[in-house]
């Protein structure tokens, strides 16, 4: 069902200090400006090494997802990983053949990105929030 | 300074079902058998996707750099990052030169792959846990 590893996500409470971070000390220079998804409560950076790009996530408002994984790690800290599938309803249909949990009502979502996603309780898989994207 | 990522690990508390998880919920069929690294005190399985390496990390003895994190993460979580560098003295000395510190005694070790290796202080790289490996 999964054969690439879209992204991985990172929550930081400093959206500059972060860029500086991975701009200056590692030395990674494929970094996009930051891009504000309302609709998500996010604010987002993507640092692009060779094979894997990763997402720095900064919350816009209150009601951001990111704040409230802030809240308990308030330097930041590994978010999630996201997967990429073919066809989320069908990854979808399998996952609950599998008992497993998915957040929300149980159906893809539009995610950040303007594709189909969904997220796995992470209860259900050993503490790591997942996503799936259909890509 | 950095160009790939190498692994993500994810620590887990009960290996078998994790291995469960990724081989039969998310259909990842490119998994290797367990290996104990005891100097290490982990025991490894490495989950290839096509662009990514993850590696599941299992406590091996009560010393284990894993253990600490699963009594605060009982139910398993991300551990790190791993991010390869072409050379680990200059590497050092670069992150050195930015005032970061560097865990332990500050120079590189022998890693659970057999290359040297050093981990970043998470406090400054925004409470993400970051390995260099020399590759």
């Amino acid at each position: 069902m999964i054969r690439k590893t879209n992204h991985i996500a990172i929550a930081v409470p400093d959206l500059d200090k972060a860029i500086a971070f991975y701009r200056d000390v590692l030395g990674i220079t494929d970094i996009t400006p930051p891009q504000d998804l309302q609709d998500h409560g996010v604010r987002v950076v993507f640092v692009e090494t060779y094979n894997q790009r990763i997402e720095l996530l900064y919350p816009l408002g209150n009601d951001s997802p990111i704040a409230s994984f802030l809240n308990k790690n308030a330097q930041g800290g590994i978010h999630h990983i996201c997967f990429e599938t073919d066809n989320i309803l069908q990854a979808r249909d399998h996952l609950l053949a599998h008992n497993m949990r998915i957040l929300g009502d149980g159906n893809p979502k539009i995610g950040a990105h303007g594709k189909p996603v969904l997220f796995l309780h992470p209860k259900d898989s050993l503490g790591c929030l997942i996503e799936l994207e259909q890509v």
